[in-house]
């Protein structure tokens, strides 16, 4: 999955540096602490050392994995992972989780049920950070992957809780993205958020095996039934997006499903898509960046108390919304 | 519809304040235009006048309208517009095209087509905007609507052409969303952004009637299994989102759709959803307005060469994202 950009290699005296470039795990734990952490002189070593890193020639394939609870998909990491290991990749596994809610509600929280894989040597699994280190989830995901790739993983899990606005972040962030789904029948085919069949590239059904074979099978049915119903996108190749059986108790299908993958990816480096959308994306975190430094005048306790007590003023219908805002913008200078 | 608030009715010197918040569809014309306009006196203007009509205490039913190319809206608006003009009711009409490249793609931008209802004193219909009017696409169509709502009229129908972010945006505007589509069998059966099913309300097949009444009523059927596959959303009643056959040309289901919307919007009043929802938008403008402004220091002919010539660099790969925003952010005074 190499591929080598005109930029050349930076230089650092960063300690992480190098091990993380040779593939040292612990290297790469660090550096991810790094780019997780909230404090200033953190911030300032992690943005070195990712404009250190530039250029090192490497891209991993980058796999969004999204599904509802009970879907399975720590026992699908798990065999995902290891088919792709005993076929000779690298493979990183991230977690995603916005919610600061939750307390270790990702199944990523639990690395004893990734067992096998977090044995293997050519695997990294990485929990979502806990709750108080919240703050910038798409910049830290993005620098996260940034640094699996440098340490010269091939692929890379981005794998998160499905919880609002996340599945479409780690879309931006990944060159194509998995929905897992538990088979299920009729009516009881609830629970899939409208906005992820928008961005899924393949929906895989688990489960497929034993009494809920049948049922599976029919599930895959009714979602390819669906995803016919919906617009064929400029940056797929005909049939896709697909709805596939796997049974990642048995290990069955998943050759199926990364052979899918792989052809999905190569039509799209072949027609220019991998490399455009790669272009854009990278664009697109600049404009991220610029626009959220601007809103970061937002981010300060005083600032959130009065967009607070503005937002119920004008929820209540006490104040205008453009009065309110006008008062808001004055007081942040910027009227 | 009328819902009285504790705000008072302002003053103005306005001479559109009155007239308009007697009806009178000359002055409402006028009043949106000022809303539409870039110049900064006209934004004054449009502000004090806004400012001073809150308080009017009228409420509007707001029905957001959205459906492919060809499938007879212009029809339907004026069907189902005439409809409502018989049950006693005063119908606004506003289109809404985020897409500057438009040449009068609007169904809205030709009143001739929509000939019974144009000669209606009780409706008024307000053809998107010319091209170079753009700009805060969502700002001036909220600010048209309340405008309406202030002329009394008791439903404000809000069309979009369904191009990209239109529709989510109109759904922050509105009280309920229609998704208006045309029979079509199997594989045909495409062209729905997916991101529309998830905020539609109502999906209405058009044209059930004649030879293609069969199809219409098959695809009402699919839409139907379609829509049972997503998740309940909890400010519906059982059974909503809804897919129904409509006939615009034989005038055929409208009663049907209107009594469904109708008791979707009373399940939603009588259990809190209305009141609830509205207070969110109203806030949620609050809050848009406050990082419009912020982000309003990049929409300058300077700062947009700037970020062109950056995000061009780093697409190409020749800067890193987080070096080229950190200059942006300097060159606007705030890194």
């Amino acid at each position: 999955m190499a591929s080598h950009r005109g930029h050349p290699l930076g230089m650092s005296d960063d300690p992480l540096f190098h091990p993380l470039l040779e593939g040292d795990r612990r290297a790469l734990a660090r550096a991810i602490t790094l780019v997780e952490s909230t404090r200033a002189d953190h911030r300032s070593r992690a943005t070195a050392l990712l404009e250190a890193l530039r250029g090192h020639g490497r891209q991993a394939l980058r796999i969004g994995l999204s599904g509802t609870p009970g879907v399975g998909k720590s026992t699908f990491i798990e065999a995902f992972g290891m088919m792709l290991i005993g076929a000779g990749k690298r493979v990183a596994v991230l977690a995603v989780d916005p919610s600061s809610a939750r307390t270790g509600g990702s199944i990523l929280g639990d690395k004893t049920r990734m067992d096998l894989l977090s044995r293997e040597p050519a695997a990294f699994i990485r929990p979502s950070p806990a709750a108080n280190q919240l703050g910038g989830v798409a910049r830290r995901s993005r620098e996260a992957v940034a640094l699996c790739e440098a340490a010269g993983f091939d692929i890379v899990l981005i794998e998160t809780v499905g919880v609002g606005q996340s599945e479409t972040m780690v879309a931006r962030i990944a060159d194509l993205f998995v929905l897992l789904l538990a088979p299920a029948g009729g009516d009881e085919l609830q629970g899939v958020k409208r906005g992820i069949m928008e961005i899924a590239d393949l929906i895989l059904v688990n489960k497929a095996d034993g009494e809920l074979r049948a049922t599976a099978t029919r599930t895959v049915a009714d979602y390819a039934g669906a995803l016919r119903l919906l617009r064929k996108r400029p940056r797929d190749p005909e049939g896709f997006p697909k709805a596939l059986p796997v049974s990642a108790l048995e290990s069955a299908g998943l050759d199926r499903a990364w052979s899918e993958m792989s052809d999905l990816v190569n039509w799209r480096r072949d027609n220019g898509h991998w490399d455009a959308t790669r272009a854009e994306q990278a664009a697109h975190w600049f404009e991220e960046e610029v626009r959220s430094g601007l809103l970061a005048r937002l981010d300060t306790p005083e600032a959130r108390a009065r967009m607070a007590r503005l937002a119920a003023d004008v929820a209540s219908g006490e104040r205008a919304a453009l009065a309110a805002a006008r008062e808001m913008l004055e007081s942040l200078g910027s009227a």
